[in-house]
């Protein structure tokens, strides 16, 4: 973890303090981890790429859409836009070495709030070594930060969605509806159960277990970044087969429970098609001893689609952005 | 290059077409090169780097900021958002071999416009060899396209901008003030010349001669999108040393010439401070054998800073985009 507290922050805004010396202030609360070879401030960076390949994904989280500046800390923003792309790569059995950031932002946005967000991109690649490398700033009427992750494999096969075959065990390891019961609450207007709020403003995806699913023989994996069913169906679809989730297998946690209740949801609701939590969904040959973490929560079949205790259910397909 | 021709495109905007029928139509789009292991459509794209390391670099292009809708074709506007990030890949001495590519767009956007402008990315791509292998997409006021390059040195040294020593030589590849020229005349309303307008909407950066100055012994290299002052500039900076530039050396082309006196301006300053024709600009020890293209246009000095002609010489450090 780097420490912020002990680097200056420019006051004022964007605008004031000047493109240039927002470059140099960020530079300089940028860790540089053993994997880079050149850092931040040349025409590209250089990371090492020992796998000989390198995993690559992208996500963008547009202000309103993806994230509301009076609903979480700007730091918490930057570790959930990293956890986005992080969770992508330990989804392929990889673990990402470095991202590369682009901010969009009016010219009216505090200094401070840049450099807070960038903290927390650079806090969340460190829980899996990772550097936050280079980027690009403009001017925009609109808030937007893009972080592309590029990431190893350290020799692995790659984990795709496309592995699944009747007959094997689908698993589940990281949370399930916490995030999005938190949503849910912010979008009430409160702030507690606290535990829920946190989980949405800064999830904790799972990151090692993705190589662990990769080296147990995970036969395909994917984020949940859409919910469950919406995810388990991108491996269905994928691998030609169907999954049968068992929602006993699934546990509810209590504060899930209690706020489910207030709002008058069912909380399986949530714990099936929320996709914040950025937990890993996979499948494995039943001989396959499970990594630690991940809960078998129902089966692989022949028969396409997705289903819970028996009947079809179709998810979200995920959010639709326009 | 892919044949657009071909393929059909989805009638309507983001809004009505859908986000996930427009990613459909955009993946029916995306050749894939033999680098390419893993291409879209997973949680992350998988591209081979035998050189064990990747280059990295971002650029974001925002409507109204680094292109006009009004000034270019969406199929240009996608070539040129490509060429930024491609040429920095060349400028460390590398090549492209893939791109990742985020877009956040008004809903009410031609689906059309989209699929044209990736077309735009492909074809860029594919004149290194690099395929366009994964993205994002969301709804956002502003149109904004994040290109993220990753490539790969073929185990050559990385050309950084630190290298260059007094003594050696300062030397040019590819156009400068072309497109500063011709952005010059679409600024003022005008089409023509259009060898001039052409340059600033579809820019040629010298790809090959990246890797070419490496083999050939560069010992500082940068891509010029600041400006030729500009970019030597971060070259003296990071090596501590100066730069002479002869502006004797720097060829105006005759349509530059002319446009500029018809608008009164220096065509120099063009030359000298427009960097929207992604150059190269490195530094060679003074028994290199230059690479084809490579133009000598100066000396490095001991004496810190930039001169034109011995006369320092403050170009614009850059474009300040707040």
């Amino acid at each position: 973890m780097s420490d912020p507290a002990s680097k200056s922050i420019p006051e004022g805004t964007l605008a004031e303090v000047g493109e240039f010396a927002v470059i140099r202030a960020l530079m300089s609360r940028l860790p540089q981890g053993d994997q880079v070879l050149i850092g931040p401030g040349d025409d590209a960076a250089l990371v090492r790429a020992p796998g000989g390949s390198v995993a690559l994904t992208t996500d963008v989280l547009v202000s309103g859409v993806h994230f509301r500046r009076d609903w979480a800390s700007p730091y918490d923003i930057g570790r959930r836009a990293a956890a986005a792309s992080l969770a992508d790569v330990a989804a392929m059995g990889g673990r990402t070495t470095a991202i590369v950031v682009a901010l969009t932002a009016p010219a009216d946005l505090e200094v401070a709030w840049v450099l807070r967000m960038a903290d927390g991109l650079c806090d969340e690649s460190a829980e899996v070594g990772a550097s936050l490398v280079g980027g690009d700033i403009s001017r925009s009427t609109e808030l937007a930060i893009t972080v592309t992750a590029a990431g190893d494999l350290a020799g692995r096969a790659p984990v795709t969605r496309s592995g699944a075959q009747g007959g094997e065990v689908a698993a589940v390891c990281g949370r399930l509806g916490w995030a999005e019961a938190g949503l849910a609450v912010l979008s009430r207007g409160f702030g507690s159960p606290r535990a829920l709020v946190a989980a949405y403003r800064r999830p904790e995806p799972p990151y090692a277990s993705g190589p662990a699913a990769a080296d147990a023989g995970a036969s395909a994996m994917c984020d949940v970044s859409d919910g469950l069913i919406a995810d388990f169906g991108h491996i269905a679809r994928a691998s030609g087969v169907g999954v049968d989730i068992d929602s006993s297998a699934l546990s509810i946690a209590e504060p899930i429970r209690a706020v489910a209740a207030a709002y008058g949801v069912d909380p399986l609701d949530w714990v099936l098609e929320g996709g914040h939590d950025h937990a890993l969904a996979a499948t494995f040959p039943v001989d396959a001893v499970l990594p630690e973490g991940f809960v078998v929560v129902g089966r692989v079949t022949s028969s396409e689609g997705v289903r819970v205790d028996g009947s079809s259910r179709e998810g979200p397909g995920g959010h639709e952005h326009f």
